[in-house]
């Protein structure tokens, strides 16, 4: 070994200086503007639908759309040293879901390369905690992604800098209409192994459109209330991706489908004529060859969402497809069949991707 | 929706026949031929070291080989249904892994199309259980592989078959000799999803050579005893994929990282001349670009395996390298800036496949 690297070893071990929370600035997160998320949150509850909703949605839609989904915080600082901090209300993990997908924040960092994933290292238990420390980044400010949660609703969420650095909540969205997904389970992340590696979440650092995630796990189910809700925002894209949840385990089945989904774009093609809407077909199962009855089940809700694709095509300007083909997911790219695993995720956002640029050109 | 689909769909839900622990045809462990494995099990035991090492192991290596990673169980049945069962010794997840990694078994059965992924119904408690029910195949038997856990250590397994079902375990073995990959947490399944997608497992179905797993997590160490333990085995080659373990974490440093890499290959090829030898360098770090420290730990333990390459390949025939580019992770192939999630670990398989292709070819 060289003399020099065996230096640069030494002097870097000297840079892991941790922080005592004294010694932290504590911003929470009333402090920050929450992107990734429709809700302006007047009522000081973190969540993705609005306290005059609560009446009107199902309870089970209701429950998850206080899971933090999609939801990210910006911050510029100098510090080498950010600490994140929270209570969660849930489960902190699934038997298919690590505690660092279920409850999990990540963290980004925009340099001249694009997004850096930074590390952390994290405790779990009554407080969820994570510390990103001896990051060692170029002189000066730089911004900073925190993805929030996928499957936990938090109470007294707070983020720490060292008291000596600069800490800059970001507030200001962008001038470009977000990319609104409204899905079910896998669109709300399941079963990304951290936040940053759900689909909707690798693709909002590939595209400039900001994207909001309105997945809800089993309760992706194209309701009235909720298009009626999601078509008050303008929007650069709706995608309807709910066909997962239109299955005999939901007690829905595709002729429900089949009558949602073209109320959902006739709806939302109404108030919005010029908005285009992305609708996507089943992904599959992995198990299609061996459990024909799966393969049935995610082929004929692929056939109803063809079906309603060419019946409406043709009435309204805008309207896009995304197929099972396309997103490819293989046997390898789930977890238990059903929820694809990180890498069905980077193929889904792959998908999701060149659909998108197509449409948005 | 057709008529036709809509029957399909009726006549499948009646294949949901549940089978009663009773109406089982149960087999243990010990009916099966383990693969994956060097041990004979002569003491009855399932772990990766015979009970004649234990004195001349450190203690957290020896319990390490009680873990089932790379093991599984060939059997041939005509059956619609199979029940696993067995009592977990030790933690079911860990935060960075789910249950289903941890913990689960994993079902993959030959058809004409090659492997094809068996989904469960799993259940983790103080008893891990999985049933595969519904299981439509073309008339006949067929040859399933189960894989076992990858970071657990196992009680009581057992497989169980309806009793008016054929139910052969696989005993014979290949008459090809074993891929051994002697490796650290990486090659013992950290942090895959579930057993089947460490990347010593996808390998062992895309290659005709039996693969055999001997990953320690935070263990790999190149040490003499386990050395000598893996060269009393005819190989078809042998690999050394141990950097991650030479890190200050683990108290070791590249110097010891260079003698023992050397040492091991001289040692092998003393033994076995004709063996081929595949040293593997450090895949890197997710956050190499943020924490240069971390960067350094890997740049100098792979600047000391090409150098021991470089030393030696004039010195013995046979010796291959596969580089951190040849594997080429990125900053979505970690769950933990270490550890590949299921997206890494296909990364890792594919690099392995085309590496060993060349040198088994």
């Amino acid at each position: 070994m060289s003399k020099g690297l065996l230096c640069l070893i030494l002097s870097t071990t000297l840079l892991s200086a941790q922080y005592k929370d004294m010694e932290l600035n504590w911003k929470s997160i009333a402090d920050f503007n929450v992107f990734g998320s429709l809700n302006t949150f007047e009522d000081g509850k973190i969540r993705r639908f609005p306290d005059s909703l609560q009446q009107k949605l199902r309870v089970p839609l209701w429950k998850l759309s206080e899971n933090t989904a999609g939801f990210y915080l910006k911050l510029k600082t100098n510090a080498p040293f950010i600490k994140v901090q929270y209570r969660p209300l849930g489960e902190l993990s699934f038997p298919h879901m690590p505690a660092t997908g279920v409850s999990g924040v990540d963290l980004y960092v925009k340099t001249k390369d694009g997004f850096n994933w930074v590390r952390g290292n994290y405790n779990f238990s009554q407080t969820v905690s994570y510390s990103f420390s001896n990051m060692e980044l170029s002189e000066g400010k730089h911004e900073f992604w925190l993805y929030l949660p996928l499957f936990q609703s938090i109470a007294d969420f707070k983020v720490g800098i060292p008291k000596d650095y600069s800490f800059e909540p970001i507030v200001e969205s962008s001038n470009l209409d977000p990319i609104i997904v409204y899905g079910t389970s896998i669109a709300q992340g399941a079963c990304a192994s951290r936040a940053g590696m759900a689909w909707s979440n690798i693709l909002g650092r590939k595209t400039p459109y900001p994207v909001v995630n309105m997945g809800f796990s089993g309760n992706g189910r194209l309701e009235p209330t909720v298009i009626d809700y999601i078509s008050k925002v303008k929007a650069s894209v709706f995608v309807l991706d709910c066909m997962a949840n239109f299955t005999s385990g939901q007690n829905m089945n595709p002729n429900l489908a089949h009558e949602r989904l073209k109320a959902s774009i006739t709806f939302l093609k109404r108030r919005h004529p010029e908005t285009p809407i992305l609708i996507v077909q089943h992904a599959g199962y992995a198990d299609g060859a061996i459990q024909k009855h799966r393969l049935v089940t995610y082929s004929v809700l692929n056939k109803v969402t063809q079906a309603v694709y060419l019946e409406l095509k043709s009435t309204y300007d805008g309207l896009y497809i995304l197929t099972k083909d396309q997103i490819g997911l293989t046997s390898e790219s789930f977890v238990d069949g059903t929820h694809p695993n990180d890498h069905g995720m980077i193929q889904y956002a792959k998908a999701y991707k060149e659909a998108l640029d197509q449409i948005l050109r």
